[in-house]
């Protein structure tokens, strides 16, 4: 087959790759209904976090399961099923907490930019859909995979209630399918804070009922002007920035809560700074597989379509076009089909 | 009078001070009963957080209130009173939200050390108790103003609840009380991080299942073999040092949550390391004046006796005395009687 590789930055390409197999009993093969770009994926692109050697990419994924190892049991060739980015046994400790990205067994996916796919783990990580779905809803459910379970933990980690006021720093997929969250999980007020056009109308169309285009500490002054001085109830900082991450932070009441759910870059907190600040902080990759039912079902009864972040569609083998139309901001996010 | 000022490392002096008077209609001047030495107060004797100008010292009381301003009408002249060491309206949102200690017009208390205190805001900072306790229940009502409040919201902060596994890192006075505060939350196994033979006794008495004398990274060790390799539910940090927090967060599971109480000096927190944690994280000045009521009721009916973290008592004249004491661990907290 051909799969995606990233050899350095900017130099994305598809390329010849052995087609994977079942390695470990626990596995299963998938065949990619489609794949996306995920904004993670800039930051190796970007050489912001360099990698060593030639790396397969792509990690959200959902798509018909082709083979399954020995060991597997409740996932079958024929289904139709999305996983989550980060391979788990939903058995262990951390897994039954509902932090099956800490799971003390956990795989990270990779090479999902491709055709065909290696899952480890399949009973713990790969959920099915009722019923091979129509390809309209496809882009929806592959949304499942990262991005919305990452909207959604963002949306949850900052304790989004019915009523709330929410802020939503960032205006890339995750934080537009964390207003989408919100919005699904009650909040009253959502706050994006975007100075792009096409991203506020889609941030207006997932649930934001206003938009902030100041940034920084001017972005933070009109959060306070807007809350009565005090900040809101809730804020998801989905950049994974010190600007951003400090924005977020200032724009929250005391006792308010903040989440982050972007691998931080260089972002360093003052505990000091923190202590005053007085919020609650939690963050962390997302734990999608523990989402993932309840987010199908969303999906599957039509009461939510996560797909529309995807403004770009392209077929795998212009997978290099993806990544530069997302680099350059041209586009959200970057569908693939096989 | 004669009143407790510092005026630099290890210079703290009990010397003449005009009286304390009503200045705004909504103060209260408070016969002091029973005053104390904060661990916070360690930190600009020992000019680790160095002072400007001589300094009165003191934010922990309790008194018979002597006198009220003229805006005044909760509180009356005569009744037996216990104050947060930070003065609130407990009137705006955030009051309302608990987080008194953020209160848009907080004021810090300063001068407890001596036998006249006056307190602003006195309707939103004061509570009294039922009579005019008895000089036995004294201690205890004092350590409510700070010492137990700030150990009762390091418990609350990291979500303490029936049945969890609890880590208390720190051995002051407000650890032991957050041990204290655990146990009163049901907490199944409170595991003590001492290596203090006197303060582990206490601990034990307060609640404490378990004592851990390893630090750092062998005491993260410790912890994880007594947790199934997961870590603990909620981590308490009760020191303020970069050490300490570091020990707490690893020591938590992920998906738990580690609180920290004490003034963070030098802490800087990897953001990228904290998303990896996976931990909740809060903290920041207790909100003591929300707890109070719910604290006084437990001291008063015997259900809880914090005034044991007093292991010496002093006449105020001899607060200098009290301050080497805790400043060479001799003693963990001090008690002064005006």
């Amino acid at each position: 087959m051909r799969g995606t590789m990233l050899y350095g930055p900017r130099d994305v390409r598809f390329e010849e790759r052995p087609d994977p197999t079942i390695l470990d009993p626990t596995d299963a093969l998938i065949r990619i209904a489609a794949a996306c770009v995920c904004g993670s994926d800039l930051w190796p692109y970007r050489g912001i976090a360099p990698i060593t050697e030639p790396t397969p990419m792509g990690h959200e994924y959902c798509g018909i399961v082709e083979e399954v190892g020995s060991a597997v049991t409740s996932i079958k060739p024929g289904q139709f099923v999305v996983g989550s980015f980060f391979a788990s046994d939903n058995t262990c400790p951390n897994c039954q907490s509902g932090y099956q990205s800490s799971c003390i067994h956990r795989e990270s996916i990779g090479g999902a930019q491709a055709p065909l796919l290696r899952v480890p783990l399949a009973d713990g990580t790969l959920v099915a859909t009722p019923e091979v779905p129509s390809a309209r809803v496809i882009p929806s459910l592959l949304t499942a995979s990262d991005v919305l379970g990452t909207g959604w933990f963002a949306a949850t980690a900052a304790n989004v209630k019915s009523g709330a006021t929410v802020v939503v720093v960032g205006d890339g997929a995750v934080g537009l399918l964390g207003i989408l969250s919100a919005r699904q999980m009650g909040a009253e007020r959502i706050i994006a804070m975007s100075r792009n056009t096409l991203r506020q109308k889609l941030a207006r169309e997932f649930g934001a009922t206003d938009i902030v285009v100041e940034r920084g500490e001017e972005g933070v002054e009109r959060i306070k002007d807007m809350t009565h001085g005090i900040g809101a109830d809730s804020v998801l900082e989905c950049v994974g920035t010190q600007e951003a991450m400090m924005q977020a932070i200032h724009s929250t009441r005391p006792g308010g809560y903040v989440s982050y759910v972007g691998v931080p870059h260089g972002v360093e907190l003052s505990g000091q700074e923190l202590f005053f600040a007085h919020v609650h902080l939690h963050g962390g990759p997302a734990p999608v597989r523990h989402y993932l039912p309840r987010l199908i079902d969303l999906v599957w009864n039509g009461e939510i379509s996560p797909g529309k972040v995807f403004d770009l569609e392209l077929p795998l083998s212009q997978v290099a076009e993806g990544y530069r139309a997302m680099d350059e901001r041209r586009a959200i996010k970057t569908l693939l089909r096989p």
